[in-house]
């Protein structure tokens, strides 16, 4: 879990206290406070519960995450002078003034919070979090905590959803910071697309804060830099045994370049030469990390070519090449003929390293452009690096977290809506997930305090567990389950 | 346009500086670094162009936003100890320590941008902004004012898309914060829904960082923590007109009840009392901002009928009641309904505050939805406001824009890639956007310097400009437009 390193939990702890002040608030919650303090009911004690309608994108599960920041932001949750001077500027000129007094004295030592832990498969309509405390702070709460949840659940389940179709063995990388809601929505989206099962970010600030393992080598525009062999300096590099004396690895270079050539039938005069000094000078640079990006021009007839050329060169000094990265067409058939090239040159050359190269794919990565990846690719090993459709949820850009009250003065309250999907149980909830011995079912049985009534809520597909899909099934299942296995306790 | 009030501008310098560390950053950009620094070319006059492919949303425009942030993040791009050790840490064994040294000393003084300014309608495909500097620098750069660009510009023209189906004077109002991607997607959200054309947000932070007007009044929660009207306290009020005696509004209140119940034909046993508790506690507690959300039971049994009551209270005292909020159910069909209640309630009880009473619509607002309530409620005057699908951009909820290098040591530089589409123009270019005076044609001119190529672009349908649909007719209007009329500059 992408837990803050020790050396950077008070600068997330800071950073929570900068990115969520008491002011990221929506109005009404300030105008409500009013109301219940000028009734004298602020310090009545409230119950809110923090749940979601639907599983998000049309799936049978989600992943809970967002608690590490909501506990931060509840430790800070304090006004200052400035923000209650500003909230008497937009609140009515009838505003008491004493509220404004009651608001800077504010804070959340009353306030209890029950929640699963992080990272925890959560379903829809059983409650995430409960808040309990005086009425008029735990309103005032909402706003901050929907944020904190809604996103960090919703792309930590998207993560999931990735994780399941590419299998448990394929590395996955995220690289949606350029993509994101601002600069915070890419640090949130890299911090819980890890818990969520991604093994790398392309983020660095990620990996500062969160100790995520970091990734990535060149983009287009450092390939297209490169015009001629000129360019490449130093234009010698030290073989890996210690050889002191540096080996010329421009004309090496050449040398491996057109027997690759020979060897693949491919046309020398399409090859870019600007691409193959940007392969080389990278190559010169990181003799032990050369991964370049290989579409910018053509994959078959200069790129994969001009890559076999320099990784051959690493090879023939002791080095080792790592792979190379598609960025564009049809990754699925490039990945088969890029693997078919590398065995080509593994068993002409006799090198032996080229059977291990990796191969990089991040055109445009769907859940289903994974699955289907899977499905027509089986053995070539591709790690994939995703960007826009991970962090922007493509599929469910919200998960509509909502947070409602459920008990006021120790009494269940509820809201009846024209929307039935909109009405809410009432009252504090213990809920039990009775789970079969083999994982084959599950139902959730909420049992709502002082009034002994017990809601049972049915999932009608769970993908992780192949759960029964009609109702008449899952009653069965809950007999079935109720009287012969074990009942865990979910929170 | 949202800028920074005048008090607020170090404020929100300083938040573009935690919010935009240099290490919130793909890796890759610093590996790039080095290998050109290696290279000994990491001080070449380089120039990067930012746009993107696509209009968003399948539309014919966007709007361009982010350019304040990306100043302010240009004017304090600098490395720490900090940073640079912990790049140290994660960039290869091998890299030379000099180049932590060269990263230490880096700042953006040596880069110029050319762009267009904040909040100006854009197309696909022309250069929005220009960045030149030393090659190493501007190429770390990328990142961030993507990052910066890509989801304002989007989030903007989103609003604006609202802004045209919701007709010039409906008011619009951004309540999209707990759906965000976290506390600063929910920040930039607010500001840059105001730049494309929303009047109010319920965003208080928003309030104070940009000077946006803020909105809002109570949730669900409010209306269900009431049970009966013995919790309304203080139960009296005073008169608008200063007279010294209040008045019990609670028998006032009931006495105005059984008479609207009796006007509407309503069933008074339906009527919710914890609502109307509600309902009144707030209105004493604010008497001219009377706003209560109508629909936590039902709009047309009890929601209704105890606003009517209240607002008529009110209305006996002086005082004016707002209006009612509905966020559930059918919003076209209820506001009609509303729209007829409050007509005969006016006419019934000679109350004509009643006519001006607002209704505001938040129930889960798209432009589709916003599009059909213009068509179908012509004349009654609904304001709305829009959460989820403004924030998400549920339609297209990333904009796309990349960052592409198209000269390096004045020699234009290019990618052609496997997608055509992904092909860049290379070259600085000067571009020319031809109107003609009616507005009714527009292209773009990309004049390439240096080589003196012409690049046209033709857009096949811009809603704002009404334009041709045909590349033949474009061609002919071009001509056109060379002919006879003037010719604007962009940039």
């Amino acid at each position: 879990m992408a837990a803050p390193s020790r050396n950077t939990c008070g600068l997330t702890e800071r950073s929570v206290r900068e990115r969520v002040p008491p002011l990221l608030n929506d109005l009404y919650q300030f105008t409500m406070a009013y109301a219940y303090w000028r009734a004298g009911r602020h310090q009545e004690p409230a119950v809110f519960e923090l749940f979601f309608r639907d599983n998000p994108f049309g799936g049978g599960f989600s992943l809970f995450a967002g608690l590490h920041d909501c506990l931060l932001f509840l430790r800070s949750f304090r006004f200052s002078d400035e923000d209650v001077e500003f909230l008497r500027s937009v609140l009515p000129p009838a505003t008491d003034p004493a509220f404004f007094q009651f608001l800077r004295g504010l804070d959340c030592s009353g306030v209890t919070v029950r929640s699963v832990p992080e990272g925890t498969v959560v379903f829809a309509r059983v409650p995430l979090m409960e808040v309990a405390g005086p009425l008029a702070v735990v309103q005032l709460l909402e706003t901050s905590l929907l944020c904190l949840v809604n996103y960090a659940s919703l792309v930590c389940s998207n993560a999931a959803r990735f994780r399941l179709a590419a299998g448990p063995r394929r590395r996955l990388l995220e690289m949606g910071l350029r993509r994101a809601q601002g600069p915070d929505g890419g640090l949130t989206a890299s911090r819980y697309t890890h818990i969520g099962g991604f093994d790398l970010t392309s983020n660095v600030q990620a990996g500062f804060l969160f100790g995520i393992p970091v990734a990535g080598t060149m983009a287009h525009s450092y390939v297209t830099s490169f015009n001629s062999l000129e360019e490449v300096w130093p234009q010698t590099l030290a073989a890996a045994n210690g050889d002191p004396e540096p080996v010329d690895v421009i004309s090496l270079t050449k040398g491996w370049l057109s027997r690759v050539c020979e060897l693949l039938g491919a046309e020398p005069e399409k090859i870019r030469e600007g691409e193959l000094a940007a392969f080389l000078s990278y190559a010169v640079a990181y003799p032990q990390n050369f991964l370049p990006v290989i579409d910018s021009y053509s994959v078959g007839c200069s790129g994969l070519l001009n890559f076999c050329a320099v990784a051959l060169t690493l090879c023939e000094l002791g080095h080792r090449p790592v792979g190379v990265r598609l960025d564009s067409g049809d990754l699925c058939k490039q990945s088969v003929d890029v693997r078919r090239v590398f065995r080509l040159c593994s068993e002409h050359f006799s090198i032996p390293a080229f059977d291990s190269l990796i191969i990089v794919g991040t055109n445009n990565i769907s859940e289903q452009s994974l699955a289907e990846l899977n499905k027509k690719v089986k053995g070539v090993n591709v790690m994939v690096g995703v960007g826009t459709h991970l962090v922007t949820c493509t599929k469910q850009p919200s998960l509509g977290c909502v947070y409602k009250l459920v008990e006021v003065r120790g009494r269940p309250r509820m809201k009846i809506s024209e929307d039935p999907e909109k009405s809410t149980v009432p009252g504090r909830k213990a809920v039990y997930r009775l789970v079969d011995a083999d994982v084959l079912g599950m139902i959730f049985l909420l049992k709502i305090k002082e009034i002994n009534i017990i809601c049972i809520y049915l999932f009608k597909y769970i993908p992780l567990f192949n759960i029964c899909n009609t109702v008449s099934y899952c009653l069965l299942s809950f007999v079935y389950v109720c009287s012969s296995h074990k009942v865990s306790l979910a929170k």
